[in-house]
This record gives C-alpha cells, sequence and structure tokens, in this order.
C-alpha cells in the first residue's frame, strides 16, 4: 500500500502520516519525487486500510496496488526520470556512453582506459574495484585501493565513475569514492545490499538478475526506491538460457517492455550479454534502435593481458567506432 | 566430408565423384553455388578417406571439417548468399520487409492484408494455410483453399508469396501454388520436412526453433541445403526462456552471430517473438540496427476478429509507422 | 467444447450428435472409453453452443471446458487407463522396462540386446529404425529393413516392439510392424503426425517436447486422442535448460503433475535425460519412486561401436542391476 | 594452486608453508581435514610455482587444477564427509529430515511446528528469522527476535536449529543462535557472505543457485570450504526453466552429479522445487531413492495463515507420512 501525498504536501503532514503507520506496528518509507511524495507502507495491510489515511491533511490518495512495485512503476509516476550523475544525466533526452576497464588494475591501465573512453566521447567511467568471481581462485578486485585510483583517474580525467558495490556494509565506503553505485547482476537478489544502496544518497545502476524476469528486476528497484531513492538506472545485461554461443542472451526486448513499465531510464552492456568483443557494435546498435538510454561497455588498453573477461573488452579503434555510432544513431531513432 | 569442385569443374568431373562415392556404398549430395560445386558425402568417412577423392579431376579440396555443418557455412561460402523470391531479394544490399496475416482465414480478409502490405511497402505476402496450433481445438488453417486464396491474390497484388508447410508430403503441392516455402518452429527438428523442402526448388524460410541452438539452427539448414537447395533464408523468432513478459525472448544476438558463421541471410520476425503490438516497432528497429536482412510481420485488417495471434498483428497505421522505418533506418546502419 | 454421453449411451444416439456437429460446419471426434464415449468438438464454439446438444438423446452433459485439453485429462476420465502393448500391461498395477538399443544397426546386434533385455526382465523391446539426428551426416536409420529386423527379433524373442515413426506418411508402414508407435521429443509439436498415430489403431508412447511445457505435452496427446487412440503413454524424458552437465535436465516433477493432470500412464526415459550412463540408475530409482509407471533404457551389446548415443547405452551387468530395482524398488513405493 | 600436506604434517609445517605464500604476495587458505590438511592458494600462480613448495617439509604434493574447485573436490578428499549439526549426523551413512516452518512467526508456531517436526522424527529444525523476499511489501522476518524464538525452541524440543543468514555481517549474530547456517539461492553468488560463514566455525547448508549450473554451485562451496569450513551440505532446491506448473524444476539428477564430484554431502528441498504441497511427498520418494543424504522440508500447524509460502507447507497427517517414508525407502536403496 502507499499513500500518495498531494504536490506541495507540507513537511508536518508528510510526519503525520508517518507517525500513524508507525504508531500501528507498521513501516513508511517515504519518497520525495520531483512532484510529489510517495509513502510506502510495509506491514499489516487490513490494519491500514482501517486507519483513515486517506482523509489525513495532504494525503492525495491511498492507493492498493496489485502490481508489486510501486514507486518505479511509470503508473504511479508517469514523468520519465532523468538520473544525473556528477552532472552527467541519463534519460529521454540524452544517450549515454558508460566505458572502462572491467576491473581496475593498476592506475596506469585505468587512466589509459580512461583515456580512451573519454576521447571517444563516453562522459562516465566505470571499473570495478570489488569483483564478484564465480571462482574464488580468480582476481578479487584490489578493493579500496581500486576505489582510489579511481578518485584519482576522474581527477585527471573529470569523468564521473561508476562502481560496482558487492557488500552491504561497503556501500558508504564506495559512495564516498564513487558517483553512481552499480550493483551487479550476482546480487539482484541481495535485499539488504538494496536497501543499502537506497540509503546512501548516490545514484544507482541497477542490472538485471541473470535468472530474473523483468518484474524481479523491477522489484529489486523498489527494494533501492523504498529506501527513498529513486535515481536507479536499469541495466540489461543478458539472460542465462540453454544458448551457449553467447555468454548471455540480451533480452533486447526487455528494454522496451520495461520503458513501458517504469519510468526509470534503461541502458544495456552489450559486453556482458555477448561476451563476445564482435559482439558489441551490433548489439549497441539493436540497443540504440530499441530505445536504450545508454550503453555501458567494457575497454581495456591491453586486453590481452586483463585480469578480468579480456575477450569481450574493446580496444581503442572498436571504441572509436562505437562512439560514432552512439552519435549518429540516436537522433535517426528519434532520440536526444 | 565434403568435395570442394574447383571453379570450372566440368560435369562429368562432378559425375565421376558422385559415382566413385555411390560406389563405395555412400551418398553423395551436390550442391551447385554461383562460384563453385560442393559435395557433400554421407556414409562411411574412413572409407572414404581412402578413395582417393583428392586426386580426381575438377577436384580442388577434400575437406574433413570439425564444424557439423559445412554447405551453409560461411567459411565454405565466403560470399554472402542472396536469395530471390519470385524476383524479389533478400540478401546484403537491400532490406526486405514481408507482411500479411498469420492465417489465411477468408479472400477478403487475405486481400485487405496484402493491399495494406503493398501500399505500405512490402514487397513479399506471407500467410498461412496450414496452422501448426498446440490445440486440437484452435484453427488449423484452410489447407489448400488457402492457398488458392494466397495465388489468387498475389496475382492481384503482384505480390510474391511465403507460406508455412508442416508435412513432407504437402511440400510440392504448397511448393505449387507459393513462391517461399516456410519451416516454422515446430518443425525445425522434422527432418524428413526438410529435406523435402530441399528437393523442391523453391527457396525456404527456416525459421529457429524454439529450443534450437544457433548451431542446430544452421544444422537444420544444412539438411535443406543437403538435398541441392542453398536458397535458404534463417529466421530468428525468439527463443524459450523462463521470462514470460513476452512470448518468446527475441535472441538479437544471434542475427550476428549466424551472419558470421553461415553465407545465408537472417530474416527477424518481431511478431512471434514479443507475441504483441506494441513491441513490434521497437524489435523492428532493433533487427535492422543488429544487421538483419529483412523482416516479418502480421498485419491484418481486424486483428480483433482473427482466427489466430491477433494480439500481434499490426493495423494499417501500425505497419506505415513500420514500414517508413525500413526504409529510413538500414541506409543509417550501412545497409542498402 | 466436449459432449459428454451417458455411460451406456446408443450407437444411434451418439451418431445423431455426430451428425448434428457436421451438419453445422463442424467436426466431431468420438473417443470410447471403458464407461462412456466422449465427443470432442472443432469447429464454431459459438454456434454449437446454440445447437441444443445437451437435450438430445443419451447425452450426459456437453462441457465448454477451460482446460484446454479434455479427452486425456483426469478430470473427464478420472479412472487410470493401463495401455496394452502387445499384451504387455502398461499402467498404475504394474511397472514396465523397456529395453533395447537406441538404434537398429544389424540383426545380430538387436538379437543381442533384446535377449539382454529379455534374461535381465524387459518386457518389451525398442530400437529406432528411423532416427531423427540433429546432424544431416549422422546415421539416419536402417528404414524398412530395420522395422524388418525388429519383427524378426520379436519372432525369436516374444518381446513386443516399441519404435519411432518421424513421418506421417511412413505411420501406417510403421504400424505394420511395430506393436507401439514412439512420438519423439523433436516431433512433439510435428501435428500431423500426431493425428496420424491417432488413427492408426496402435499405442503411442509420446515422448515430451524438449521445450514443450506439462500443458502443451498434454495437449499433444489430445491430438492423438482427438482421432480416437486414447491408448497413449506418455514419457518425460527431460527438458532444455542452460544446465549442461547432463544432456537434458530430467523433470522429474512433471511425472507427478502428469499423474494429477490425465488419467494416461507416464514413464521416464533415463537415458536421454541424464546421456550418461552412470546416471541412468539413480535416474530409474527416481523415476520409480516418484510413482513412474515404467522406464525405457538403452542396452547395447558393445556401446563402443554404436551408431547412436553409445555413452548412454547399458551394458549387461548394469541392465541386470537396474533390472533388479526395477523389480524391488516399486512394491515398496506402493506399486503392483 | 593447493599445497597437500601429508597425513600428520606438523603445524609448524604448515606454518611455514603459508609463511612463504603470504612472503610472495599471496593468501594461502588452511583446511583441515579429518585426514589431512590442504592449503588453497590465490594469488600469482606463476610465482608459486617457483617457490619449492613440493620439496618443503610435510608437504605431500603441489596440485595446478584444472577443475575450478579443489576443496569440496571428491577427486582430492576421497572419502565422503559427514557433516554434524549439533551432534546431528549429515552424511552417507544416515538420511536426515529437517522440517520447520519457512518463516519464524511467532514463538507459538515456531514451538507447533518444532513439535510436529519431533514427533514425526526430524532430527533438526529449520525456521527463517531473515527472510529474503522479492517483493519488499513482504514479510521479511523477525531478524534477532525470530533467532531468539529458535534458540528457546530449540531448548524446549532439543532439536539442533538450521537457519538462514542473508548479509555477511549478520553472521556471527546468527552464528551465536544457530547450529547451521543456510545460504539461500539468492544469495549463492554472493561471495562476501560465503566467505563470511566459511569463517564463523558453524556447519553449511549451501542451497543451489536458482540459476547455478552444477560447476558453479561447487565453486560457491569452494569459496566457503576456503576459509578453513568443510563442513557444507550442499542442497539442490530446483533450477529455473521455461515450465511453469512447478514453482522451480526439481533438477533430480544434480544430487547424483554433484555426488560424482565432491565429497560434500547432498540434500534436496522438496517444498521449495515443487512449491506445491501435494508434490512434496513425490519428490521426497525421488530425492530418497536418487542418493541425497537428507531432505529440508516446510511444515506450519496453520498453513492457511503462513506469512511466507503457506501453499507449500506440510500439516501434521502429511508430515508423518513423510517421516514414515523417510524411515523406510533409505533402507530399501542401501542406505544406513
Amino acid at each position: 500500500m502507499v499513500v500518495v501525498m498531494a504536490p506541495g504536501a507540507a513537511e508536518d503532514e508528510i510526519s503525520a502520516v508517518v507517525a500513524r503507520v508507525e504508531g500501528a506496528g507498521g513501516q513508511a518509507f517515504v519518497s520525495r519525487g520531483v512532484t510529489r511524495t510517495i509513502i510506502g507502507l510495509v506491514g499489516d495491510v487490513e490494519a491500514f486500510a482501517d486507519m483513515g489515511l486517506a482523509a489525513m491533511g495532504g494525503v492525495h490518495e491511498v492507493v492498493r496496488v496489485s502490481t508489486p512495485y510501486k514507486l518505479v512503476s511509470l503508473e504511479h509516476h508517469p514523468a520519465k526520470t532523468t538520473v544525473y550523475v556528477g552532472g552527467v544525466p541519463i534519460g529521454p533526452d540524452t544517450f549515454t556512453l558508460v566505458a572502462g576497464p572491467c576491473a581496475v588494475e593498476s592506475p596506469e591501465q585505468t587512466l589509459a582506459a580512461a583515456q580512451m573512453a573519454k576521447s571517444a566521447g563516453a562522459t562516465l567511467l566505470r571499473g570495478g574495484a570489488y569483483k564478484p568471481r564465480t571462482s574464488p581462485y580468480a582476481f578479487q578486485g584490489l578493493g579500496e585501493r581500486g576505489l582510489q585510483i579511481l578518485a584519482d583517474v576522474r581527477a585527471e580525467t573529470g569523468l564521473p565513475v561508476v562502481t560496482e558495490v558487492v557488500d552491504a556494509h561497503d556501500v558508504e565506503l564506495v559512495a564516498s569514492y564513487a558517483d553512481m553505485l552499480q550493483i551487479g547482476t550476482r546480487n539482484a537478489g541481495n535485499f539488504g545490499l538494496l536497501q543499502a544502496v537506497g540509503s546512501v544518497g548516490k545514484p544507482v545502476l541497477l542490472k538485471r538478475g541473470m535468472s530474473a524476469t523483468i518484474e524481479e528486476w523491477l522489484m529489486a528497484a523498489e527494494y533501492v526506491a523504498q529506501r527513498g531513492n529513486l535515481d536507479i538506472v536499469l541495466c540489461e545485461r543478458g539472460i542465462r538460457t540453454f544458448e551457449t554461443a553467447t555468454r548471455n542472451t540480451l533480452d533486447i526486448a526487455a528494454v522496451a517492455v520495461a520503458h513501458g513499465l517504469s519510468h526509470l531510464p534503461v541502458m544495456v552492456d552489450p559486453s556482458h550479454s555477448g561476451g563476445r568483443r564482435d559482439l558489441v557494435l551490433p548489439l549497441s546498435r539493436a540497443a540504440i534502435a530499441v530505445g536504450a538510454d545508454g550503453i555501458l561497455v567494457d575497454v581495456h588498453p591491453h586486453p590481452e593481458t586483463a585480469l578480468c573477461d579480456g575477450p569481450q573488452a574493446l580496444v581503442d579503434s572498436d571504441l572509436r567506432a562505437l562512439a560514432a555510432v552512439c552519435r549518429q544513431l540516436p537522433p535517426m531513432v528519434g532520440r536526444g
């Protein structure tokens, strides 16, 4: 159940609703959007229904929704959201290219990758300091040292930083360095982590779980939103199917379906979807054409030495070709 | 094992190879390409290896390949194929829009749909006279009467006809009416049917099986090719996954992967992939952008009365919008 | 829509219903069960609803069902069916072991495999004369010569024969040799073939399509049943998933689910599910324990030379161990 | 790379190996098994190869394995492991029934469920205090209050407690109450959590990720083992497939495959696999028959009021029937 406050509802009206819900043993999560505030209720729905919330001051309506997500739904928030990351917009009026190394390995490699990204026209830098790896014997990332490298490279290049966080108790640390927090596919059902990134006040890039339905993906976003953070960008990165020719199966329709259900921007990760360098360009074109708000690609100055996912990293010439497509194609499909 | 003849090999040189193979109890399938003839061998590979084929007149090389398909592979046929359907090309230098009703229901409905298709700019008419339906209690198609309607509508509109065949013993009948024979997703493993359409001398539209890997799809094409017919167009139409928001999951990467493995054209069916009218346009844009050689869409003058798959059929205004995209977008991604 | 006749309805009452339906342009499929006759209607359901069928003589009820299958459903046929194959029962009161070679390769190999099967206690012989193979370059079976070998081996051993048919127009030929017709996983959506085996008067072993839901599997059975043949045995053989450690994923729950929805017997094929010899015994034990009515296993006197699926074929000692389990375990789970 | 110490290697020999690895910038994880100690190395494998480890005192061998898991593999640990939970064994010589409520809701409900479990013959109590729920609006568990209830019920009934932990930083708290820590399906790729439970000294029940391959599942176990904890029980709980008749698809073959690859015990969760009360008994029988070392089932005194997964919870009579099967069937398949 959600309480939708009227535009311009006063703070004490909001507080009064929260107090009444908490007084009845429930929890109330306040989400302040651009035009209105929404209060999500958790607890005994039957009790809430008898509490006279709809008659309280500043309340526009009380909605008992059947869709399992509310705050992120287009139905309750018909204007599309633009998320700003260190001043860089991601949303309906632009197309955003995010590039960088899969893993931060060294200052030199990260700076070189960032310079490749910047000179090609990327406006955000991605790079992992904490790497969730299937094998405990694989490179796990540099941790806080990697975060420092990213911050240094940002200072040098001016590119805001997107980086993954894998543990709820690292969220504040990562947020102190990063401009945007990424939730990876393996953590799409790590609800404590979702709540933690929802509370810390930085934009979130939420990858789809590799076996998550679109509905479950939006519910993961709802976990973030429920903690008051609506600066969420969804990212389709391929799902797990029987096909083995590609690392995952890019569910290109999911971009259009998610756009139809949610006001949040939707990006695509063509690198992890296909897992092959030669597929990054065609999948990126498909992503632009289907209406994605941006793409996120792996680049590496020397992919043959990469500690993580070298086979899918772009080299400089690949990235320039891709960047040209990112400039030319979006206007031809009605964007920007 | 395949015997690749030299360009310009004489007919009697080809016959000699065939005779030697058959004399040893094997089967030899001759495939005459634009530049060279390829002979696929079936039978005791070890025996063939000792037969001195490589030394015979006109033989360029004898290849013992590890990929399970040969005739349809790009490796052995590096020039991309253009397939002509009633004179209409499908291939790398054009983009082909095929439109029509899912099922032929009546002369009026078929003609109306064909006129919609033609006036929007489609160059081929699709329509089913034999409908494989999951339920035995659903409309199964008009059979030969439907074929006659398609032929009449072709006479009226000039659009060549693509129609499905579901039984090996109907292949000659359907081929006597149609310009291109479609193999549906449920028959992608019906090898007798594949062989029959390979023998009848009409181009084939081969849909991917809903649980077929890309390799299996190419092997299905090999079944057709092995009977001497290389006029095959592959068609990605979505695979079966856990996601239920769409009817199937369009594997957009499969277009690029198939193009990298095979010389055959690859089309996309955005109607059956998504199963929803609102997804046809975005999925078609994605198909064009990823490099598909054409698309195949359902249209219906009155989708609300359609006997088959009404929810995914385009109406006139949808089709015009789609056709505009099919004209404008391909040149922007380097096609035509 | 189905017309359920009262127990003891007369033949002319049945004929009258059929005539009225056909007179209105519909089709009526008569299915004569042990206790009652059911008539399945195909055509314009709205018209049937106005035809007064419920008031006709001998009609118990007219059912407009929402489940897409009727004749095979437990709801309309509450007694479990026992199917007899050459006198051998498959059903709730017994447990049936079917064994034999994946492919008939020669008289010697087939006889040796059949003798292995018989001496271990199998009561039916399986073996393929028509082999649907993913590759056109793989052994495709001996065809009618294979059928003759099976018939000869039946004469020698007394074991009734189960063999696959892959083309509608071979059905009569195969039925003239075989005691039970098998529909393979690739043909589970080949509806013309399903109808053909439904018309020929021999019991049918219907494998589940590798990407068929349980509901679609029962609808495939309905295609057979609708032609008047209720002697159908369902066979779970694994579905296609992302897991690659096994050839397919045996959906063991499907046995219990199908038993809850249908009156037909349900068998399991542990050989094709796992694709590995070492899994046949544990999967067979699981099949018995979950309530399967029998199992179908590959055996071969010399698996290392098998032309088809050698890695999953049992040798003599394996088969004896398995047969012992098939005798001992079913009574312990309340069967026979 | 792993260093396998000889049986009886001294502590200072172990320490010397660790010191040399750490001196070279690597990490060494010591795992003390019943018969020998294994040291897993993480870092620069090439450097380790040149360090002369094989010649050090007490070292049996240095293994550079190609399988991505080592400590949990049967190859390197040929004796099957028995894990003891509060004195209760899980392993090859017994069959363990774990029962309890999906979620701890109240002292009364938990005690009632535990008494049901105990009187039926279950030897371990399961129950969730922290519930990972797809929807943020669903009941999330009682947290530490739930742990206290479980401890109180253990005191009353004597049943050791298995409960889930969902956040790395709760591991010590949960371990202070519980006898065994459960990792749920959504956290099978939460590597920080896996490492944390590997460090805390309590046995671990590791559910398979819903889209994890068997290899990935064993690698998740390797994460736990690498921190020195080999008291791991694997639990198959169904994978995500296209089939919707069941909540998940129980991969019954995975039990046998995992037993062939790992020395760890393997249990089955028939409640979450099927998601339906009527499937718990047949799936449990299948689990026993395939060779599982135990099962884990949901019970509830009043399923109709359950806050979580009521449709799959067993009531008292169901549980008694199941428990009888758990006593009678295992000996018939050669267990205990």
